[in-house]
């Protein structure tokens, strides 16, 4: 595996750019599909896992499996870390400091804003270039016009590295200086997904209960979807517009719903967590006198402090 | 106010079909909204609210407000209540028990199938026609394309008022004969949709507590509102076949990303109820050994009886 210093195109005489060697530390399905993404636009690629040989496939395609994260670190000018969370990611990168100075460290990997702060303060401190990203998309749309990364950090280092992450996908986005903005709009767009989900998951299990196949509830779910999609629109402008009139629903009527669907869980033996959590906002935005207004209100009911 | 004999129609002898009467019992939004499609498509229409004066407008468009239950009940052989709950409903017309006798309650009022089949079994032992419906779409969809529509009971009353019930909106599904059916769909897609609604607008607080604006987030909602319609029908297919290959992504690595967002809400102070019954869930999942399972495992893992 070559080694190149850090920063430097490996023939900076060569009038069309030669792509520039990437590393990718982490080979969960996330990693091996960002070093994959990166092969496929003709980036020479370096991996490293903590569990060894989880890149086989990558390697027969070109990639080069380096036995340590400095030896790793050592291939590219460019290290993308993509684990599972940051406590993962900084110790791998953190011990990595010297190897890392002057280099570009793009953290992929998913966490609070805060975390991104803390490490993009630590790479400060190291002198190492430092910009920190969220995925939005699943591993399978990496690669594809499907693909939504987002980015925070200096402006002019996204610049630099722009086409060459531009290899993972459809649409990449620079956010802000805030190292913290990328995780921000991240956890609250998977604040969405990941309730929503468990919402779903939760629906085929009570339709289940009831005798209903997956399959038939399909149509009323991607309904559902439909609707949300009507939904995401209005409510934002409401949010923004402090504006949450109930005249076509209200909170006092959503929260009947709400009722309805945990008797009915209950009754057949379902964990109603998720659902009892969500009426008692409901209830609260009601005690506050807020039941007349549109269920959009429950953006102010959910803040407590 | 024209009296009309129970289930017959006004010209028996007119060969082109007179359009039924039709009573509507509740002028909540929906309630209103239904009067107002069938106004549109022709029915005379009487309505009744408990709280007199809500139904103005229709009456401007020709529909009569009647003084009592009796009184509306009496003036059509087709009767739709529409109200907050069953314990409404049931105090609407179980008084009216008489008056509805050989006529049919077709009651669209959002609760538990149990609380259905019970409301069918109380319409039985009083001779009364009874089908029990629920709506999928909100007030603003009736009387368009947009609508949906579920009933249960019995197939042949469905069929001798499908053409009334059509001009309800675009969709009219008979889902069976069992009369809690359409009310276990019902609450199973509203499962679904209050629980990612609520998870969008906790989005939205959190995005806010971040110096996000709901405009600047609405992009990646509408990009998670696309992933649920990819998820949604693939998740179907794993439930029904129960199986959840977490190759792509798995319960570990979805529990990591929940417990992110809940410290990045409690970092702003907003209720994490909902992320913490749902991360509950992933780590019951996880201690019961499916953390390598796709998260669509959960569909198991909900059920706790
Ligand atoms: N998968 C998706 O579709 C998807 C979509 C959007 C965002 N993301 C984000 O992308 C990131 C990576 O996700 P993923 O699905 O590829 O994998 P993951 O299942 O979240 O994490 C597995 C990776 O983390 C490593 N790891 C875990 N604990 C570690 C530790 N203490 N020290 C060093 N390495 C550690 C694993 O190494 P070992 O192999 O040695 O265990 C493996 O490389 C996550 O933040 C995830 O939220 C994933
Ligand atoms: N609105 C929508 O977009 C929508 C969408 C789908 C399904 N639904 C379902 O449709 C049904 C009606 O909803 P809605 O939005 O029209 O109204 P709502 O706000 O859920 O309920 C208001 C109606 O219920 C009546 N009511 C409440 N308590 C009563 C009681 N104890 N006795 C008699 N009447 C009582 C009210 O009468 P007063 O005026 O006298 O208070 C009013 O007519 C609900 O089951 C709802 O879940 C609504």
């Amino acid at each position: 595996m070559a080694i190149h210093s850090p920063e430097h195109p490996v023939h900076p005489t060569d009038p069309t750019p030669t792509p520039t060697p990437v590393t990718v530390l982490g080979m969960g399905p996330m990693g091996r599909a960002l070093a994959g993404a990166l092969l496929a636009a003709g980036h020479p690629v370096t991996v490293w896992n903590r569990t060894p040989g989880r890149a086989a496939e990558l390697v027969e395609r070109g990639a080069a499996e380096a036995g340590s994260v400095r030896a790793a670190v050592g291939a590219s000018p460019l290290v993308i870390v993509c684990v599972i969370d940051y406590a993962a990611a900084d110790a791998i990168v953190r011990p990595a400091a010297a190897a890392l100075r002057g280099r570009t460290l793009v953290n992929l990997t998913a966490d609070t804003p805060d975390r991104a702060r803390a490490t993009a303060a630590w790479a400060a401190e190291h002198g190492v270039g430092y910009l920190d990203g969220s995925i939005l998309t699943p591993a399978t749309a990496i690669g594809t016009d499907a693909a939504v990364v987002i980015y925070s950090g200096p402006e002019e280092r996204f610049a630099a590295h722009r086409s060459t992450l531009a290899a993972l996908g459809g649409r990449s986005d620079h956010l802000g200086a805030d190292p913290g903005r990328a995780a921000a709009f991240d956890v609250a767009a998977l604040d969405f997904c990941w309730t929503a989900v468990s919402g779903y998951l939760h629906a085929l299990a009570l339709a289940r209960a009831e005798g209903i196949t997956a399959a038939q509830l399909l149509p009323y779910a991607q309904g559902i979807v439909e609707l949300l999609g009507q939904v995401v629109p209005v409510y934002a402008e409401r949010a923004d517009a402090d504006s949450h009139p109930g005249d076509v629903s209200n909170v006092t009527s959503v929260a009947a719903g709400i009722e309805h669907i945990v008797h009915a869980s209950a009754a057949r033996g379902l964990d109603t967590g998720v659902l009892d959590a969500a009426l008692a906002v409901a209830r609260r935005a009601i005690a506050e006198g807020r039941g007349r207004d549109d269920f959009s209100r429950l953006v102010d009911t959910v803040r407590v402090a």
